[in-house]
């Protein structure tokens, strides 16, 4: 079994690990020779290059993705030469382009802020009239991090995104208590496995932290998220791990936030907290094999990332301190506010957990 | 940080899951180019050849073993080029050598099955009278998974190995209730760990299924288990992991029987079941980091390996039947009897967690 991914950065890192148990082949086709997939990187070149993509993707079983940007001619290119390519590029267009995915999501009649496309300034002020005011304006293309999203109070305020060209989504700007996050698997033939659904704490636009399962969320939360995950991966026909970021907003509704076609950063708590990572069982999902058992091995796991210098050369005093955290380091470089690893704690007590995550992390500097 | 492995075997491969999640580079001098750690094989060739091992060692800062069987001239090389090598050569000496093994262990009072040091049929008759008649002879050097061991009723039933020359060990045959193994952990700095004492099921001298811990183990004979293990660790200079794989006989006595300076088949399951695998705790060790926690996910973790046939390609049905089950294949070719993988379950009922590991090894063939 061969698994090809499309992206080197930490989410092919991370699937390394459960490739090797599982004796599956991992090639991993990389923007740059020192990429954070270093280990299971098999070619170099431009995920834009059609022929360089298929090249990469001869004589795999599967081909899936680090990253949602390979442009849908690719795909197309991919898919027309027979290769099993998952999630599928209809799906995966839905991930790549904010209106498609607003409107598709609005027709399955699933909860989502108040949104529109607008095309111009004078459309912004229309909307913003109608939302008090402020609203949130979003690129349909390219964004990630806080990237491309910005609060709007003021119609000339993506004068600049306008004249890029192309309609703009403007959103309301959701009141919400906090943010979730729920994870889903699905394998082409069809079967679904959850997570608990995770809270997920943003700074800057940048997860920060994650716990899961989330505070409170027993019950109707729970089963809300739940649903809406395997909803959306079932109408959509995602095939692999599916993220859908959720707002808890101030009266008690759960909205849509983003949607993510991969493993996501929401799920790295998989990796030491639960029977199946997500990692693995996104490898198990794309090549249709059954999907494992999702369970976690304590109440709470807690995973705070570390940003801008790596873990390792720091270890000593962390590890000493907290012997029972594990530690992700993703072989990059530093770079002030760049993702390059996280920790995890696991455990029965939320504060005690809490507290030892936030603890390694400080000893990195998050 | 770049930790060199001597040895490519399976040893070597499940290194390599916890070195890209600490972001330690793993560099494997692997004796052929298909070998079970090939993802992390930076060089092949014979371990025997210092030329070979110094060009291999060359920029890690530490080099380490799948295996003891590289020869004692080969590492004193190593140690005076400088590099760090941990096991160092005087712990490895002793578990190269069983006669070896054996003295040092009884200079340091350790519990041991009655045994000599035998040149001869007749020495071996001697003993051999002394002992009911029966007795356990062992080659020195190069036995593993009951090679190299023969339990002898009549003196001549070694005359091939001592026509092939040198010494052999001759031992009691002990009457045991069962074998137990005991892994510890230990860095240079002095910091030392341990896991539960395991319960190890052998089936034709080959290990074939580990229970952690060990059942009705709480206690003395947990105690005195980690306690010799411990002792000899500290005494004997071990750095990384060290097995000792123990008898507990019929009248309750704790015997050693070998020692193994690596991680070892009986602490499989600490992938798995334990906060720390053996693997990451190896790797912490001789890069001389503080250790981490040892503690278990579940009450009960159950490894049952997988000989003959890879897993690869006979997943589906195990997966779907054992979801809970984590599975773990070597990327070796199908041979009869060789170790090709295996399986663990983890949970609090010991009879469920044996079931569910067996029937899910049942798949495979084992």
């Amino acid at each position: 079994m061969i698994v090809g991914v499309i992206g080197g950065g930490q989410l092919a890192r991370m699937m390394i690990p459960p490739a090797i148990s599982l004796g599956i082949e991992l090639r991993v086709l990389s923007e740059t020779p020192g990429s954070a997939a270093i280990q299971a990187t098999t070619m170099v070149g431009d995920y834009t290059d059609a022929e360089t993509v298929l090249e990469f993707a001869s004589g795999v079983d599967v081909v899936t993705f680090d990253h949602e940007h390979v442009p849908q001619d690719v795909l197309a290119r991919l898919v027309a030469s027979g290769v099993a390519v998952h999630p599928n590029p209809a799906a995966l267009a839905v991930a790549q382009d904010k209106l498609l995915m607003r409107s598709k999501l609005a027709e399955l009649g699933m909860p989502l802020p108040d949104w529109a496309s607008v095309e111009s300034s004078a459309e912004l002020a229309d909307f913003l009239a109608d939302h008090g005011g402020v609203a949130v304006v979003k690129t349909p293309r390219g964004g990630y991090d806080g990237k491309g999203v910005r609060v709007v109070r003021a119609a000339d305020e993506a004068d600049d995104w306008f004249a890029a060209g192309g309609p703009l989504l403007v959103e309301e700007l959701v009141e919400f208590r906090r943010e979730l996050a729920q994870l889903v698997a699905r394998r082409p033939s069809g079967e679904v496995t959850v997570w608990p659904v995770a809270e997920s704490v943003q700074r800057d636009g940048v997860c920060v932290e994650v716990v899961a399962p989330a505070p409170n969320s027993t019950g109707a939360i729970a089963d809300v998220a739940a649903d809406i995950a395997m909803t959306v991966a079932e109408r959509l026909n995602v095939t692999g791990v599916l993220a859908v970021e959720l707002f808890e907003t101030s009266d008690q509704r759960i909205l849509i936030n983003e949607l993510a076609m991969r493993p996501h950063n929401t799920g790295h708590w998989t990796i030491d907290g639960s029977r199946t990572s997500q990692f693995e069982q996104h490898l198990r999902a794309v090549l249709d094999l059954p999907l494992g058992a999702t369970g976690t091995h304590r109440d709470w796991s807690v995973m705070v990332n570390v940003l801008g210098t790596p873990l390792v050369g720091r270890y000593p005093i962390a590890m000493t301190d907290q012997p029972t955290v594990k530690f992700h380091d993703y072989g990059k470089s530093a770079r002030p506010g760049r993702k390059v690893g996280h920790v995890t704690a696991i455990g029965d007590q939320l504060d005690e957990v809490v507290y030892q995550a936030r603890a390694a992390a400080e000893f990195f500097g998050a």
